[in-house]
């Protein structure tokens, strides 16, 4: 039976700040990337989030960022590679800790929000953050966006590769997120973004908007946690996946 | 030959601002606390340190503290035990990480400031530490301040301990630090200094300001790197002890 | 015709997280409370609720706080009078430039969180505050616990004075708020709220838990805008004072 | 008898921590830059350095920067200009307050760091600055990079206007600050500094590297507090002003 992955970014509030309806994303998810305190989280909420995934039988995560909680995470930050790699190394080891405190055990990496976005086209910032992740545990997988300069970078610096599409994101004919500002880059109808993803899984392939297929593995689907109809759309996809024959399950699970 | 340790404060900048020479101190101790971005350090700074210690042999621990940059982790801030473990274990996971990118490795944990303070004589505080050491990874040592809460709640959670002096504090008869706001609570001329530290360990025991003793072992004895006058202190100490027969070395190198 | 002012927290978001329903709460209030970037708020934030509650009619007040956005200002900072009158008048200004570039003017300063419950008992820190205000603009009104240490240190920096009930909070019989980890301490029901505050503003007492009275001015209601039901509670309060005769308008439009 | 201002960066600290000599330069220089918490400062070191400077007969301007202490100002954030206007707003506010606490007052307003270098360069930048300031307090002067999109933001929002030169930096051949990173864009020899404002003055021009002269007016001269040398530079910059038949004077004493 093949099998595939649907990752979500959970435990993204600060302090008494939530967002999101974590608790509806386990039952539907199998991976959790969590927040490390550096554009959201804190130790409180990453403890109950590593503590909620594991009891829910969901993969988890280190969901690295640039340090700005002000931002998001959103803002790219002028910061070099060797900080880069520093940066990403700190959050990895506090959410290998809490982790641990949780009972629970982190399983991957996943740049988040500019990082991720900086990742997918500059190698040296894609390497920094495969090399922190080598350094600091070779054992864990990096989530990497599919088609991105990640993907090299990761096999590079030696580490397990799981390749992951958007589940509601246009792709542009390069094979990289259309920008959110324009028009229809982000998709809201759950049988649109049903049925792209049962498409781009059965061709193993990124479906660009032309229609276009670029070839490549995929292992993961990331669904938002933090959009309005978010849940719908998980629920969705999950029930269509289920449906279409495919075993839902983490990457790191195999 | 006996031996005794000789640990500091050190990487206790933030951003573009320096504490201390830690580069005097690192030719002088044999532990060396990092700090972990909560009172002070940043993954740039702790890189670096972990890096300088690794070169100059010295030994490195996790200086966890309330996260308070503002002030310097010096004032208590009203969290509970279990935020305390959680944010005690982020620290030390995310100290782990940066050693290992600088090939190093943490082999104690201490606690700085105002939490050490409150878990001098708070043995829930104690055991809170002590729990997120024992969790996070209990093949490390916890650095306490000798006839502290700290020995019984590190012993209580299985670890390893090894109990410090302060070299330049004056003893209450209780055994507890005397308040800094206190007349004498500071020393700070070299000669008694030295002569009050080896007078200690020569009676494996705290002595007061009243000259009574209190037993307890002695594993270490922390100078500080931040005062003025700190370095020749230390130099001092550390050139009394090695002609009065001491070896000087971690703890945690036996 | 008696007139009574309807108080209430708002800009209470950070980044891209946010709390209560704002845009709701001005529709009922007479004066809004607005964070100032230390327990709650950014520039963002505060140029927008400041632009929102103009349009709306709504006074503004500077929220001010303990800095803590992990705790959300509800955790007491060792710091001293002179450290929180510093603080204080720093949020006062900040307040007043982002207030004016909203065209909109603060008319009056608020204490939150654990610094509000430390002026409700301390002197020092209410005079503190007090001094603050005074010498940032001595045209301002001080928003006060009524029966609290604020009221006296307000008169003796000869500042104008609000008085302010809580709609929702039990009173212990020292007419001091009941700590909310009390039961009780804390009222839900809209029919008891409305009653309660009814009968305290025609009798212009506090009314404890037993039914004592403790006389005092009453200028101010404070309704919560970010508990469950708090549209709610503040609509049917609205109503109800209205329906008795009161006019709804601020203490500072007078 | 011709005057002009000498301006430095002062309250640079954070918490505990300290960046250059303060005190020695508020004997030299006529203008204080104050750090008002986003890159530098908190309202500790505000006040004091703002009680300083009054009892040091030395002008104070606010010193407005992006948020980011970790980055003491020097990396860009990706803000829009509304966001910009606000967070100067904030600072400025701020600013204003903890002066009147110090019984002084702001009379300028100065970009710090990255912001500066970008207002130097995009007009929405500088107008966004310049907008902050008239809107805040028309009153107020904008002290301004020399040949920058400053001048003429500035100039279009009604401000007052003085305009600076770098007694440490070399210029360009388009009279823009030569990068840090190139090899003798900072100048270190006082003999060499001193003899090239003085040309500077006399020909009310920017001399740039080629020795071009590129004509403005020159109000202030900026030197720096926080680099080796720094103190030497400012003193034999004064006494070769005042030897030169210059009246030291704040800008903003006329």
């Amino acid at each position: 039976m093949r099998s595939i992955d649907l990752n979500a970014d959970l435990g993204e509030g600060f302090g008494v700040w939530r967002m999101g309806d974590d608790d509806a994303m386990l039952k539907l998810v199998t991976s959790a990337n969590i927040a490390c305190g550096f554009h959201a989280g804190d130790p409180e909420i990453m403890a109950r989030s590593f503590r909620a995934a594991r009891e829910a039988g969901v993969a988890v995560g280190a969901h690295v960022s640039f340090p700005d909680l002000a931002g998001f995470g959103r803002r790219a930050l002028a910061m070099s590679p060797a900080e880069i790699e520093h940066a990403v190394a700190y959050q990895i080891g506090a959410a290998q800790a809490l982790a641990r405190l949780a009972e629970h055990k982190i399983s991957y990496v996943k740049a988040h929000g500019a990082l991720a976005n900086l990742a997918e086209r500059d190698a040296k910032v894609a390497q920094a953050i495969a090399e922190a992740v080598a350094k600091v545990d070779p054992s864990l997988t990096l989530l990497a966006i599919a088609k991105s300069e990640q993907g090299p970078a990761g096999a590079k610096a030696g580490l397990k590769l799981a390749q992951e599409i958007f589940a509601d994101r246009a792709y542009a004919e390069d094979g990289r997120l259309a920008p959110r500002s324009e028009e229809g880059a982000v998709l809201h109808d759950p049988q649109v973004v049903v049925a792209r993803v049962l498409s781009m899984l059965e061709k193993s392939a990124i479906v660009t908007r032309s229609g276009a297929r670029l070839p490549t593995p995929i292992d993961s689907i990331c669904v938002h946690g933090d959009t309005q109809g978010a849940v719908a759309i998980a629920r969705a996809l999950r029930d269509a996946l289920q449906a279409g024959g495919w075993r839902l399950q983490s990457f790191a699970a195999s």
